[in-house]
């Protein structure tokens, strides 16, 4: 990014204070009986007038059309262009459950499938076993299988069929084939380096399948053998500290948005399973950090759901609380959310999101709702997420001039 | 940029006039006392008038957040990507003094500084000697040493403790390293060439350094060296002509912007001190060329001074005048600043920049006042400040169909 070239130039600390509060799935579509979005019907007069106090805009995720997950979109927030640093899919797997990886570490993403004595894959999900017979089969294999040629091997249960894998030890490399035919009635494929540099890896994992299978086959499983695809280690990414100065702190209950923070270098505050915990949280730590990375999840599995009544009520839930967390002081404090999740789509959507920033720096403008289009209407008019950081950072003061 | 990959394809000469009027720091913050910016303060009807027929909108300077020095902020304007095209601090230095400078020259920016007998900085500002000693200094040195080894070194004063110097000849070249420790109690450090091409250039200043402190050390004078940093030569870049088919001129009565103006190739009428003046060579020149700079910098000082009645008030001298401008014929005639400087933040900053356009060619929109809120609403919407020439260019019709 264009920013990034002078950053180090023009970036400097001070002791102000900026709070970035993420509604997950933030955004929404209207109700067709209503013709209001979640929240326009919602009642949350607390963000109607944090919106009037603040400067409003929208904001693109990633880019037009594109309907990110939770990865791109969150990256894009803490100021990283989500396009040159992905996330590979092994990765987001491990975050997601919660499990560290290392900087040399790969993580995998696996589907138990069913093979038949050819190794024809007959069943690419394994009937979708259950998440019970996953953890038992997940048990077997991680007695029998811990280490290969000096490789850990760490197995861990995502859901149904879904599974999850971490290669530890020197000398790995993502850089091999996929097995998964990606069709049922063909071969499962043989794991090949890209390059020399993979073929250690490919021969660690050819020699994992073997022995999988050897276990699985006396098993009364649909589950045969795995596919495994995603082979990512962690992105190398500059931290907060090192490229904004920031001493910064996450406050989450959910593994996926830890791991993410813990990628940009913050600091996780864990055991805040309640909301209550995380403001607490956020009163505790507050003179121990510059930046806190505030996350509300339930707004994004309401809209998942389809469930237009409970992302409402759960905005409502929100709304409630924003009071006690506004007591605290912050130069700069922003309210959005990483993406748009409207009930009606049920699921991730590409639509801008509503933004509002307070602080003693920013331009108030005329709105006094913190909608999809009252926020389309505000002075910071619709942006690329990925600007967000740079206009807390500018807002809190952070920025010197560039050039004379 | 990707216009400058099509432009020498799309661009057209016409007989069709553009001015460009740039008010310095145009943009302001709500007074905390009125609510209202300077703008939405003064009283300033044809400036109202104005964006109530033209197309209107808010310019980013440069980036999301980046608060810009005159010499990016005005590129912009100009068309130029300012993060591409970056101006060393030497030769900006040298251009705010009213210096030109040639293709193969360096400027510098330099510190008077005090160092002891053992070369140790004691004061890297020479106990911010006053403006008067400094030309005293600059005046000896100037008569003691006017070339080293072929090439020509002049020095003027700048203010206070600040100088600038330029050499002149040929085989020079900036990479080389600055003589400043940065910090008071180290020792002044040696100039070191960054690579071969370095070599010649870091023995002239070294001679250069030796000489000087020969002379300053017999003087009753806290000046004893000089700290030289920015080090640079005028960008290489394409001028007005050459980009835009485009003969133009510059009105201004400061150093600064008539050396930018003059890198990208403009012609600099001078002797404008009065903006009755300036406004005298516009009607004068009006027919000798198709495009026009108009630069008013007192709305830039007074909010650098933060004075808040003063930047008012330097609006209102502005909007008095601007019928006689107004009077002219121009296609095209756009009224912006090259960056905010509201009086309550006392400097530049990043917010966005009020713009207004009229020509036959240009959407009129609702806008009816000239205001930072008010632009916002305008049809332009929010965008970056590197594209305004371009609307410019085809609202003068100099652009011809892209692509059949």
């Amino acid at each position: 990014m264009e920013i990034e070239k002078i950053l180090p130039e023009i970036i400097q600390k001070n002791d102000k204070k900026i709070l970035l509060i993420v509604l997950d799935g933030l955004g929404g579509m209207p109700n067709p009986n209503t013709g209001l979005t979640e929240l326009e019907t919602a009642k949350i007069p607390n963000l109607h007038d944090f919106a009037k106090k603040g400067s409003n805009g929208l904001t693109i995720p990633v880019l037009h059309g594109v309907t990110p997950g939770s990865g791109p979109a969150h990256l894009s927030l803490f100021g990283y262009d989500p396009i040159e640093h992905q996330i590979g899919r092994g990765v987001l797997e491990v975050l997601g459950i919660g499990q560290h990886l290392g900087k040399e570490d790969i993580g995998i993403r696996g589907n138990f499938a069913t093979i038949d004595e050819k190794r024809i894959v007959t069943d690419r999900r394994a009937g979708r076993i259950s998440t019970e017979e996953n953890q038992k089969l997940v048990s077997l294999i991680s007695e029998n299988i811990k280490e290969i040629k000096g490789i850990k091997i760490n197995i861990y249960t995502v859901k149904e069929h879904r599974c999850a894998i971490i290669l530890k030890g020197s000398g790995l490399s993502p850089l091999i084939t996929e097995n998964d035919p990606e069709k049922e009635g063909e071969p499962i494929k043989k794991i090949e380096p890209l390059s020399d540099e993979g073929k250690f890896t490919a021969g660690i994992l050819e020699e994992f399948l073997k022995q999988v299978e050897n276990i699985l086959r006396q098993q009364g499983t649909k589950a045969k053998t795995i596919l495994l695809r995603g082979f990512s280690k962690i992105p190398k990414i500059q931290t907060f500290e090192e490229k904004y100065l920031l001493k910064s702190a996450c406050i989450s209950s959910y593994p996926m948005y830890k791991g993410l923070s813990r990628l940009v270098g913050m600091d996780i505050i864990e055991g805040l399973e309640t909301f209550h915990n995380r403001i607490n949280a956020l009163i505790d730590y507050h003179k121990d950090y510059d930046f806190f990375y505030f996350h509300y999840k339930k707004t994004d599995s309401a809209g998942e759901d389809g469930n237009f009544e409970k992302k409402v009520s759960f905005l409502e839930d929100f709304d409630e609380k924003l009071p006690d967390i506004l007591k605290l002081k912050f130069e700069t404090i922003a309210i959005t959310g990483d993406h748009s999740t409207p009930a009606v789509l049920k699921g991730h959507s590409w639509h801008p999101v509503p933004i509002s920033i307070v602080s003693p720096n920013i331009m108030p403008d005329d709105v006094d709702k913190f909608t999809e289009r009252t926020c389309g209407k505000g002075l910071m008019g619709t942006f690329h997420a990925v600007n967000v950081m740079y206009l807390l950072l500018a807002s809190s003061l952070k920025f010197k001039k560039f050039g004379a």
